[in-house]
């Protein structure tokens, strides 16, 4: 570090401290000439700068800014299930930043897709946290490599843009360390970003931006987050809570507001000017830290990183659909390529991550070139109106009729779903959908290209042949489009999120988006797959879904021990083969199941994933590496994540719905937990007790022979069972009514300390 | 009442009040001699006496009592949909009390069915709390009729029997008033049952034994319920907090420990003597009521009973399906009955409710005489094992060969639920299963009668032509089955809950039954038809579903007004014709569904049902009222029932899912809510309220010019939609960011100030 942080805070007054708490304006930060701190600039977002130019300053993708790569979007991106590509991608836009001398790019967006609803869904990776976490930190390792900061958004439970300012998001414990949480865990703990981005909402009662549990016990104590910690644009409540919480910055600046309740509360004595120099020594650390490396006069090379965006498209998409291998494309024949989508691409989706592209593949021109003759070509609707042009339609089905195939370009329109407010059904416009309808009553081997950034309904799809979604692919979109029509790049996307055959199948569906500012979670744990999963909901396409232009063939599953203990890891390996005749990409899978457990579980979760090229006839041996928390449920009672000793199935499989291989592991828990006894300790538990169950027979046999059940098993008949059961249910302090007296109060107690005193003994744990 | 309680009280000591609140042994209360207190009997259960021998005292049923007449098991008797029925078995159980010398009658149950797998389904009435508590309340009315006390069990919130004594009902405040309670909620306001019966489990933390709220707050101050709470056999848990909280009498005797813990806190001085007081008072007031009303020698005509037992069961029983009219049955051709169910029939329940009936139809006898001829018989299974006997599945094979029609009987064995312990999947018994499905590949006509006690699944549904489910219909079941078989009576039961496709789809299954001391009902108040509706789950068969040998249709739906508001009735009526040939009996039923909610509710919720009897060509309008309660949702801010003004639909159906008529009616509120102003009201929500919108126009009229919105205007394109809702969803305090500061915080503060002194003056009501 150049500077000496904490002199540099001696040297400051307390208003210039309290300066710094605020941006100086929408993008840049506060600096102090006379201390020789300058004003960085932070930029939106992800997949790509949004530089605005000097006084164009709006967090809705309104007005223009510098030109700069559009990546595809994180839905697209979490597809691809590459990591490597993920850290690629991460190192142009640092490279990008550092040309534009940005401090800090606004991403990547950890937010776990609760519902498809979510306007803001394009922007966010999975539904899975394991997943989430993984792209997310592959991302931030690649822009902080360049030496640019990264802010993981939006912390926390910022799942839906319906009254998303105002909204409290009620979420029990576990569910939001198991999901929601983890998903920003992941990429904390494995790529330390630069800064974290508090969200808009409340957290069970709790402003985001003012809370001490999500940035400063969890943040920073439990995960070991090091940077600072920005509010999203407005989403400050009251600014001097925030900073006594863990909110170090307030952006955009509230023009002295903020300022002017930090030095009330510190001048009342409700805020502590420790507190307050702890964020700005953060705030500063990181201003130093890109200041240090900035790389002076940088630029970039723009084709490259165009190349690199059709790379990631093309990894991004997703073939759903493929009857009678109506894909990949020749170049003879007559081809029909319909919608006006095909000439004016929807690449990216609309809001604060809206990048103005430094160029922008025309997917029509792309195609007419590859398949190297003249293409037929139909409008097929009008890109701003939801209104059906029969005219449109016809003209459609005409050039369809002649040709061998037709290719479909449609999806959602710009105005269907944004940043700022969720969609609220999963249709796409009524004209795309009669659209494909009439063309697939005149043309049997129709492909259905989607621009989409989150599920649609698909009622139309026994009707076509083929269907690619495309998601929302950045600039270089209309390439990769036709890289894969045409066979030039094998597909090798693999959903992110479940597509549901309805909306109402959704997990959420019954609380989404709530009831005026609250938001229940009721779902819980069970999001995406894992909902679909335990409910037996079938879904349209099962989370980790997708074909590719040839097969694969997985074998041999090892784990390299059939017995660990939760300190242990175990390695997972699988062979994979490339058995068709195509080049391509495998994503092989790894999910864990918890065979029986006394919590609720899911029926499994993604622990692991490998992608691995293979040339055809070529097999590689792919390794997976699973720690304790791959086997641990977050334990409300102890507060931490826990492993339940017993046996778990690794299964590996192509998606979620297709597991070609299984083993099972035994795993013991270092920390196995034992609750003390009590009178309302059922006699069930007891007799059954680990540690206490010969103990527990000796004391209670007096009086169980007094109970009905000491009769009843002379009787015999069906009764038996009832009463087997009631006798298991019954609670020690109950067989008093049930033993004639044989219990008295006195020796309830003797019996419950006598096999307190022998549990404390015996086990070295502490009792709950 | 021909004794002086207050007096009789104070002569009492201490002691021998305490000694009042416990019993004297299993079914006895205590009774104190030198003060001419008598004790008094009490006894299981809801559809039939079980008066144990002297001497014998169980909660299982294992040993043998009094022979009691055995009417139908509230599962069915709610499939009657018939009020007066249910006070008919009512007063026939009263006069078997009186004959018995019986004080009060342990029942009926009117715990909500939230999933099919509770072992004690059977002696519940349904998934809906208004045809509950209509059909508890009916009940009530007739016992209590002939001077004979009952306990309306088990209060509350206990759905499940898996660790019911230790479980922990965790239950949203809204889902309790509006499910939960609000069955037990109309049958104590609409027949003031003597006592109440507290149950097992905990609600919310806090045993419903022990909790003030439940029988005190809730159940005496807000509902009016006079008698006294008795404890579910074993409930206490901590007596003297029972006391302190309405739990009066404690059975069967805890022998010493309940009245030693009660004088212990009284001498400490936790518990009052004035409470103690109270208990006394209610107990010796229902004990003193009894003895008033007995009628010494009473007694009971077995064989009218029996004959009403019988009527009670045809009405239960729930014709679903009836392909090409296979059912009724002639009495020519050649008849195979098929299932040891014919000869031993599954009649009612395990548990407490068992009773030793007066007589027992054997339905293949009744069978027989009716056919009149000799019918075809084969086992089919054995009935105590799942064991498939391929020679017994031969044997049904080759006289259903023979055989023009086929009736299977079939079901769960008693082995497969009971009270005290819950099923684990919804399977009849595999050789049940295989049975139908073999006889059902060699005759087209089959048959299959159900005995269970709650749903099955039926996969097996497809290859069979008709399905009579017959629950557990009492001694008289053989009869009544006979009935409906050759059409002597015509069913006319509706299901009282929903059958599903497979356990999966019931809306409690993620969290049923728990996990240990736990169960969370995260569905909330998507309960049966609520939640298969909403999240468009087709269900096996419908709530309120069964089918007739005649036909009905539905007319001339009127309601008396078009708008009321929330203090007055409207009154429905509707015409019912019988279109068909043969005489039968129409459920018409109402449901009421709010348009459009600020609250999350269910597409539509039954209000109101009629049943009526009609001959072939006759016609009959009947009327039902709704009053507020019909409109209503329990608001947790107010802490009331409170209807939001709008438009209603009323909804006349056959069932939940076949809908014939509807019509709107407005309901305006007696009491609009309205919540204060704040720093984080909505822009959107200011600008859109009904009071206070103009004043916000103007004085947010400046500011808003200076935000993005006021320049984006100027702009369009597809991001003024996004721009608009960040608008409509930012709350006032964030005006500050967005609006180049000419938002201070002491311009906020007098701009909610004078919004809500606006908005104090202009409206009645208080803020909330």
């Amino acid at each position: 570090m150049s500077v000496d942080i904490k002199k540099l805070i001696s040297q400051m007054t307390l208003e210039e401290k309290v300066s710094m708490c605020s941006g100086q304006d929408f993008w840049n930060l506060q600096g102090i000439e006379r201390l020789g701190i300058p004003s960085v600039m932070v930029c939106d977002g992800p997949h790509g700068l949004r530089k605005q130019y000097q006084g164009a300053a709006d967090h809705a993708g309104i007005y223009n800014s510098v030109p700069a790569t559009c990546f595809p979007s994180a839905a697209g991106l979490a597809s691809t299930w590459n990591r490597n590509l993920l850290q690629r991608v991460g190192v142009a836009l640092g490279e990008e930043c550092q040309a534009e001398e940005i401090a800090v790019l606004l991403g990547p967006g950890a937010n776990i897709k609760r519902s498809p609803l979510c306007g803001r869904n394009f922007e966010y990776f999975s539904e899975d946290p394991y997943l989430s976490s993984e792209m997310a930190g592959s991302h931030i390792k690649g822009v902080q490599s360049q030496g640019v900061g990264t802010s993981l958004k939006h912390f926390a439970a910022n799942n839906q843009e319906h009254r998303r300012m105002t909204i409290d998001a009620i979420i029990d414990e576990r569910t939001l360390r198991e999901i929601y949480l983890a998903s920003f865990e992941g990429a904390v703990k494995q790529s330390q970003p630069w800064t974290v981005m508090s969200s808009y909402n409340k957290v069970n009662g709790e402003y985001a931006a003012e809370s001490k549990k999500l940035l400063t016990d969890i943040l920073r104590d439990d995960w070991g987050f090091q940077g600072f910690v920005v509010s999203d644009w407005g989403a400050v409540n009251e600014r001097e809570k925030g900073v006594a919480s863990g909110l170090d910055l307030e952006m955009p600046s509230s023009y002295g507001n903020g300022e002017g309740r930090i030095l009330a509360a510190i001048s009342s004595g409700e805020l502590s000017e420790k507190d307050l120099d702890t964020a700005v020594e953060r705030v500063l650390t990181v201003i130093f830290k890109a200041v240090d490396q900035r790389k002076k006069g940088a630029d970039y090379d723009r084709d490259e990183h165009h190349q690199l965006a059709r790379e990631a498209a093309s990894e991004s998409m997703v073939l759903l659909k493929n009857e009678g291998a109506v894909l990949p494309l020749a170049s003879e024949g007559k081809l029909a390529v319909i919608g006006a989508f095909a000439k004016q691409p929807r690449f990216q989706g609309g809001g604060s991550s809206h990048v103005n592209p430094t160029k922008l593949d025309d997917v029509f021109q792309e195609m007419q070139t590859r398949f190297g003759s003249s293409l037929l070509y139909a409008e097929g609707y009008q890109i701003d109106s939801d209104d059906i042009d029969q005219d449109l339609i016809e003209e459609a089905k005409q050039i369809a009729e002649q040709a061998d195939k037709a290719v479909i370009f449609a999806g959602l329109p710009d105005r269907y779903e944004s940043e700022g407010y969720d969609r609220e059904h999963l249709h796409i416009p009524k004209n795309h959908r009669l659209l494909i309808e009439a063309v697939a009553e005149v043309n049997s081997q129709v492909i259905v290209v989607l621009s989409n950034g989150a599920p649609v309904e698909m009622p139309w799809l026994p009707k076509v042949q083929g269907l690619l979604e495309g998601y929302l692919g950045g600039q270089a979109q209309g390439g990769a489009i036709t890289d894969i029509l045409f066979g030039d790049a094998n597909p090798s996307g693999r959903l992110a999120e479940t597509f549901p055959v309805k909306l109402s199948d959704n997990p959420s569906f019954l609380n989404f988006p709530g009831e005026g500012d609250k938001t229940e979670y009721k779902e819980g744990i069970f999001v995406g797959y894992r909902y679909y999963d335990k409910k037996g909901v079938e879904p349209l396409f099962p989370f980790g879904f997708g074909l590719s232009y040839t097969e694969f063939q997985h074998s041999d599953l090892k784990l390299d021990s059939s017995s660990i203990n939760d300190q242990e890891a175990l390695t997972v390996s699988v062979t994979v083969k490339n058995t068709g005749s195509a080049a391509g990409q495998e994503v092989v899978q790894l999910y864990v199941r918890d065979v029986k457990s006394t919590v609720i579980r899911p029926n499994k979760e993604l622990k692991g994933f490998s992608k691995v090229m293979l040339q055809p006839g070529e097999e590689k041996t792919v390794s997976m590496i699973l720690k304790k928390r791959a086997f641990s449920y977050y334990n409300t009672e102890i507060k931490d994540f826990h492993v339940e000793s017993g046996e778990f199935e690794i299964l590996i499989g192509k998606s979620s719905r297709d597991i070609t291989l299984k083993k099972k592991v035994m795993v013991s828990s270092s920390n196995p937990l034992y609750s003390a006894i009590s009178r309302n300790t059922t006699v069930g538990d007891l007799l059954a007790h680990p540690v206490l169950g010969n103990t527990a027979k000796e004391l209670l046999a007096n009086i169980n022979e007094k109970t009905p059940m000491g009769g009843a098993s002379e009787e015999g008949g069906d009764a038996i069972e009832m009463m087997e059961a009631m006798m298991r249910y019954m609670p020690l302090r109950a067989l008093a009514n049930f033993s004639e007296g044989t219990l008295t109060e006195e020796m309830l107690t003797t019996i419950i300390d006598t096999l307190n005193e022998e549990l404390q003994r015996k086990v070295n744990t502490s009792l709950y």
